[in-house]
Formats: structure tokens, C-alpha cells, sequence
């Protein structure tokens, strides 16, 4: 037998953090349902063929799955998905059939990757998806929609305060277009490395590619501007640069930034200089932080693919952004951050005075479930201090004494103790359920 | 690229089914923390040296996984769980020194197993387990306490009637015992076919085993009953066999009786044919099956271990029961039994008068949202007709008219439209949410 042992990057929360856990993804659901996202789940798997045809650093990613006593037939077909995107593409061409177009859908499942563990980075973890999917064309105004369900979900939710940036692949590729930079991929990761290197650095290596001075200093201008309303397009004017996907993209990021200033005011920052994602999406891109843990990166991405998916004949663009939960989730308990105020769901303790008398607890704590209130029974008929400091441990606020009328309830936090009939007794709504802290 | 194809024994259920497989959830897991059952989840991964220990079987069912980059040093070294109980007694072990015993934890995950799929048998499945574990020993309460959850779970959701079926290892062994009887795995295996092959068969097996014409009669007319109350007693005695093993399952079968008739009345039977499980637990075993699909076997099974986990040194019992999550909506979907009203939490189209007002519109879906309703904003300003077939289609009951004062809601299916302000209308509680329908 094996040796009892954690596996690095597979985390396991505590029942107490897997109370936030639970509150978190219930936020997540209801929000996007609130949006009107439909939830699908897919299989873990997919054939390891679609998996690794998504790029070239897939590979080496996937967890490939074979059974321990049919190795020769079944090995290295299938693959644990390392993202949700792939198998919602799969799955749109599998039921385009009966699908409604444009498809809200929702998607929060675990995925793997066998890249090296570090904090806030795990090889199995959770993810939370909208995308919007239609068929043929994408109207732009979903993605002005994606940044309001998400600010939604971060306010409803206390992660702290959040900054979702956004930028548009079109205004970067008119702009270093219009500057006469071919390589526009090579531009992107120059221009990413900004935060790591420092402007002096990225001009060199804008110079050392082979830009004018003026286009590179044009280059760390537009990558400075960030701004949360439409002030953004005077800026990139006032470069004086001049392209049609330019005005196109600014056109696109200033309706995105327009609805956020409407519906989501002060969470959405037009930020030129985001770049990862732009060279794989092509339309708008995401990317939300936490502010004053800039540090920590991305916690929820995405963007728009003009071809999310396609069977050759057609083809289905998409806009969507997936939510790091247990990458949030792995940050917050590393600091401290975020706790619950008790490590179970259990709201009431039925104590129990002897064993003989277990039936009488057991129709109390029958009686208060009926009500919706979380109980259990004390495991033993200790005496009752002992049974007191079984719910003191677990933070379970109340413990019942059932008695020849109903009995008493005594909240064990201020020590008051009351007469009390369990078929109309509640605790206050605050002590029904877990509440989440943030310290 | 692979072809698009389902994977065997890989389900994916439809956005409508998923609504009812949700609510399932949602039912399950607000029982079990109402009986204070706390959640957790453990990484889907398990030393293969683990799973493979738990039985001849278990090899075959085995995936492993390995990293396609990464073959000679990872190759078979995990695989996913085929359950949650050897995942938790492992996490029981793990996690004993932070644990308070006994330990009520629920857990709601996946599984993996390599077998034929077949209707309602699925290689990825869901699965819905409670488990209550303690040190050293365990209260017998803990085995009376169990049915009382899983009928509250079954009572709340529209699976249709069902009934869980009890038995007691301890009853059945020293019922063998007494009659002499010394092979008890080979009897219970015997006594397990009865159903398939009947009774004739089954005592010709039990002669061929060694047993006397007595004795086989005496297991026959044991497997016979089958009582709602304590009835059956008096029926086990009238048997008159007599072993000390008897005595004490027959205590125990009584107490989990008595429970049930307080709190579950109907919903729980002491069924002494029930063997399956009998051979590896070693005290009260469960076995549900819905009424009037007695075919479909066993939905949700459990029992007792006097030892779940164990490091050497300390031994950890344990009681529990488990929902087969995938395998129940598998069968009712498949016979058309269960759905859902409608196939989006969308209660309310908020339709767009033309793209420049779309704002307006938008508008309205954030103040419906703040009033916790779940709302789309229609993707095109078609005319007004179209968009209603739109909401129409996917069951949505309401479109909002946006006008110069808040606008006009019209029920879809009645017709009736009446002025509304988005600030304060709300919606039937009953078109709130989709409801869940049982044909």
C-alpha cells in the first residue's frame, strides 16, 4: 500500500474552506443565470487528436488516460480536458443540430495539466465559463455583455475590489500596421513583457526588431494608455496612426467600455497594453485582476474567436471568459483572506440526555429540518458540557436540550438560554447558514 | 482531427436535462448538510497502489493516467477513483489530526470505472455519498440514522416511490452459523440469485452445497421476509435457530427499523433476501430501489465497516450510503419520466427595439437582475414577432416591451400584456425558475 500523502497540484480544501468553495460556485451559478446562460457539462475527456491540435505547448500539458487491464487496445486515445473551450467547441458541432443559436451557455468543471505546481497554480482545478456562440456571424454587443457578468459575479462575491482590463486585437493589429511593424505577434510579446522589463527595455527590443524610434516610442505610448471611459480614444488619435482595423477596434472597445460605464461603473478599464491572449482571439480580450494583488495575475480571462468552432462548412464564432475559481480560491486561503465563519453546516445541536431518550432528540431534529434548519444529533449522551463543546469546536451556534415541552435552546456563544417548541423555533437568519469572511 | 462522435459510457446530458440533474444536486446536497453532513472533495487521482487493493475486481475498472510528455517517469503511477470511499478513507487517514470525530462528510463528485456501459452504467458517473467515521468505534445510532437521510433526499425530489431495504451481516451470518452452515460467502452468493432464478433453483444449489433439506428450507423461508415494522422478529424466531451473531443483528436490524417508523414512516423495510454487499460490509447493509423499476436494481447502496480505514495503528468505522446520481437521471430520461419546464433559467426576453436603443434595453435586464430574475436581452432587433418565437422556442415565459416608462411585460402563453416598471415587477414565484416535471 502506498504512502498517505498530498499530490502536488491537487488540492484538497478543508470542510471549512470547502464551505467558500460551495458559496463562491453558488455565486458564480446564480449569476450567470441571472444572465440567462444555459449550464451544460461535458465528459472529462476528449480524443487526445482534438486535444493536441490546439497548439504546440498542448502537449505536454495532457494527461492521457488508459485502462490498468486493456492497456494495447485503449492507450494514449482519450485525454483529460486541460480546458473547458475545447470540449464546448466539440460540442457545439456535436449537437448544432439541436442547439438554439446564438447558444448562452455556462460551463463549471474541473480541468487538468501536467505543467509544475506553484502557487495559485494547480494541475487539477475548477474553472467557471460564459461563452455566447452563434452561427456564422457574432453581433459585437456580446462582447460588451461578457465584462457585466463577470464585475456581477466579483460583486456579489467578496473577493475584494477587481479591475477587469480590456483591450481588442483589431486596434492593436491597425495600429502596428499603421506604423509600418509587420511582425505583429512578435510586437504583442515584446509590448507583454512591460510590466517584467520596464519601458527602456521594450523599446531596445522594439528597436532591435527592427522599429523606427518613433514607432517604438508610438508603440509604449499606446501600451500606457488605460483609462475607465472614453477618453481612451482621443489618446490613441492623438498618435496620429492611421487604419482601418484600427478604427474598427476602437470603435468595438469604446461600445465594450460604453455598456460597462452604463451597467458595471468603475470595473472596466479600456488597457492598451494587455497583450496576452490578443495573438489566439480576435476581437475583444479580457483579463481581470485583483487590486493591490496585481501580482498575482490573471483571474479571469477570455475573449472572442471568430472561429470558436468549425466543421469546414460553418462556421461558429464565440466570445466567452472563464473565472480561475480554485486559483482565486488557492490565493485568498494562502493569505489568510477569505474563511467561513464555521467549518459546518450544522446550525443547531440536538443534545441527548441518555441513550434511551435519543428517540425524543432524533423528532427535534426532525422537526427543525422540516423547517430548513441544519441539524444533527449529539453523537454520545455525554454530560452536557461535553456535548456543548462538540458544537463549540465545530462553531455550531445553538444546542437544543429537548424536554417535556418541546425544551430549551440555548445559543452557546452568549450563553442565553430559552424555552423553545421545535416546530416553530428559528435561529436568526444569520446563523441559518455559514457566512463568508473576509479578513 | 478526430471525428465528432459521443464516447461510449461518457454521458453528456442536454441543457434541459442538465436543469433537472442540477435541481437533483441541489436536493442532495441541501439534505445532506440539513442532517449537518459536511462537504469535501477529494483530487480525482489515487495511487494505483491503492485502488488496486480494494478487491480482484477492481484492476479492470482502473484508468491510469499518465502525461503524454512525460511516459517513463509518471506511466501508472495514478489513476482516477472508481469511487468516493477509497478516496476518503485515504483522506481520513490523511487527515486525522485535524478531523473532529465522528466525522459527518458529504461528497458529490465523479467517478471513473473501465466496464461495458450499459443502460444507466456509465464510465463517467456522478455520484452522491454520505459517510459518518469515527475512531475506534462506532455508535450503532449512526446505522439507524442513514435511511432517515436518504428518504428525506428521495422525498424531496420527484424520483416517484421507492423503498430502501435493509439487512444485517451480523443477522445473516449467525443465522447461517446456527443452522450449521460454514460457508456464509457462498450462501449469501446462493441467496443473491433468487430473484434471477427462484426458489427451487436456489434450494437445490443450497443441497448441492452441503446444506440439509432443513436448513435450506430455513434460508429460504429467511430470505421470505420482509416487514415494515418489528414484525419480522418474531418471524426470524419463529425460525428457531439460535446463535449469540443472531441476537445482535437482529438488536441492531430492530433499532434501524424503529428509527425509520418514527421518521421515515414507509420508506424503509427489513428485507432479508438483501445479500449483495453482505460479503465486505460487516454490519447493516442498504439497498434502494424505485417502485415499480425494481429491474433497474439498485439506486442507491451502502453499509457499515468496521474498518473504512485503518493506518496499523488506529481503525477508523464508518457507515454510509450512496446515491447513484448519473445511473437514477440516466434511467429517467431514458423512459421519459422527468424534465424540465423549460430549457433556460431565462424567466424573462427583454426584446430591442432597434440596435441604437439597445442600451434602454439593457437597462432593463440589469434592474430584473437586481431583483434576482433571470433575464436575456434579445440577440437581434428583429421585429417583434420574431423575437417572441425566439423567447417562445426556449420556453421563456415573459418579453419585455422597453418603452418611454419602464415598458410592457406580456406572458407569452396567455397572451396578457400589462405595463410594468423593471424596478418593482416580478414574475409568478412558479416561472421564477424552470420547474422540474415528472411524466
Amino acid at each position: 500500500m502506498s504512502k498517505i500523502a498530498p499530490i502536488s497540484g491537487f488540492p484538497e480544501f478543508s470542510p471549512a474552506e470547502r464551505i467558500v468553495e460551495q458559496r463562491f460556485l453558488d455565486v458564480i451559478r446564480e449569476t450567470f443565470e441571472l444572465h440567462g446562460f444555459c449550464s451544460i457539462e461535458t465528459r472529462s475527456i476528449e480524443p487526445i487528436t482534438r486535444l493536441s491540435s490546439q497548439g504546440e505547448d498542448a502537449d505536454k500539458e495532457i494527461y492521457t488516460i488508459s485502462r490498468l487491464a486493456g492497456r494495447a487496445r485503449d492507450d494514449s486515445k482519450w485525454g483529460l480536458h486541460f480546458d473547458l473551450t475545447v470540449p464546448f467547441a466539440r460540442y457545439v458541432l456535436e449537437n448544432a443540430g439541436t442547439l438554439d443559436f446564438p447558444f448562452r451557455r455556462y460551463q463549471i468543471q474541473k480541468s487538468w495539466r501536467g505543467e509544475r505546481p506553484q502557487e495559485g497554480r494547480y494541475r487539477e482545478f475548477t474553472q467557471a465559463d460564459i461563452d455566447v456562440v452563434d452561427v456564422g456571424t457574432l453581433a459585437p454587443h456580446f462582447e460588451a455583455e461578457m465584462p457585466l457578468v463577470i464585475a456581477d459575479v466579483f460583486q456579489r462575491f467578496p473577493v475584494g475590489d477587481f479591475v477587469i482590463q480590456v483591450n481588442n486585437r483589431k486596434l492593436a493589429n491597425g495600429f502596428f500596421a499603421g506604423l509600418g511593424l509587420t511582425d505583429v505577434a512578435g510586437t504583442l510579446r515584446t509590448i507583454d513583457k512591460l510590466d517584467k522589463i520596464g519601458p527602456e527595455a521594450v523599446r531596445e527590443l522594439l528597436l532591435a526588431g527592427g522599429a523606427t524610434p518613433a514607432a517604438a516610442q508610438a508603440c509604449l505610448d499606446l501600451a500606457a494608455i488605460a483609462t475607465d471611459d472614453l477618453s481612451f480614444v482621443d489618446r490613441v488619435r492623438a498618435l496620429g496612426v492611421d487604419h482601418p482595423d484600427l478604427d474598427e477596434g476602437i470603435e468595438s472597445l469604446a461600445a465594450v467600455i460604453e455598456t460597462a460605464r452604463a451597467n458595471a461603473p468603475g470595473k472596466v478599464v479600456a488597457a492598451l497594453k494587455i497583450a496576452r491572449g490578443l495573438d489566439y482571439y480576435t476581437g475583444t480580450v479580457y483579463e481581470t485582476s485583483l487590486r493591490g494583488h496585481e501580482s498575482w495575475g490573471a483571474v479571469c480571462s477570455g475573449g472572442r474567436y471568430d472561429a470558436l468552432a468549425s466543421d469546414g462548412k460553418t462556421t461558429y464564432p464565440g466570445v466567452g471568459m472563464s473565472i480561475g475559481v480554485t486559483r482565486i480560491l488557492g490565493l485568498l486561503f494562502g493569505s489568510r483572506m477569505l474563511r467561513a465563519s464555521r467549518a459546518t453546516p450544522t446550525a443547531v445541536l440536538v443534545a441527548v440526555t441518555n441513550e434511551d431518550d435519543r428517540p425524543a432528540s432524533t423528532s427535534v431534529a426532525t422537526a427543525l429540518r422540516a423547517n430548513g434548519i441544519p441539524c444533527e444529533v449529539a453523537p454520545r449522551a455525554d454530560r452536557f458540557g461535553k456535548q456543548i463543546r462538540y458544537a463549540d469546536r465545530r462553531g455550531i451556534p445553538f444546542v437544543w436540550f429537548p424536554g417535556a415541552e418541546g425544551g430549551q435552546v440555548k445559543d452557546i456563544r452568549s450563553g442565553v438560554q430559552e424555552a423553545a417548541d421545535a416546530a416553530t423555533w428559528r435561529p436568526p437568519a444569520a446563523d441559518l447558514a455559514p457566512s463568508i469572511l473576509r479578513d
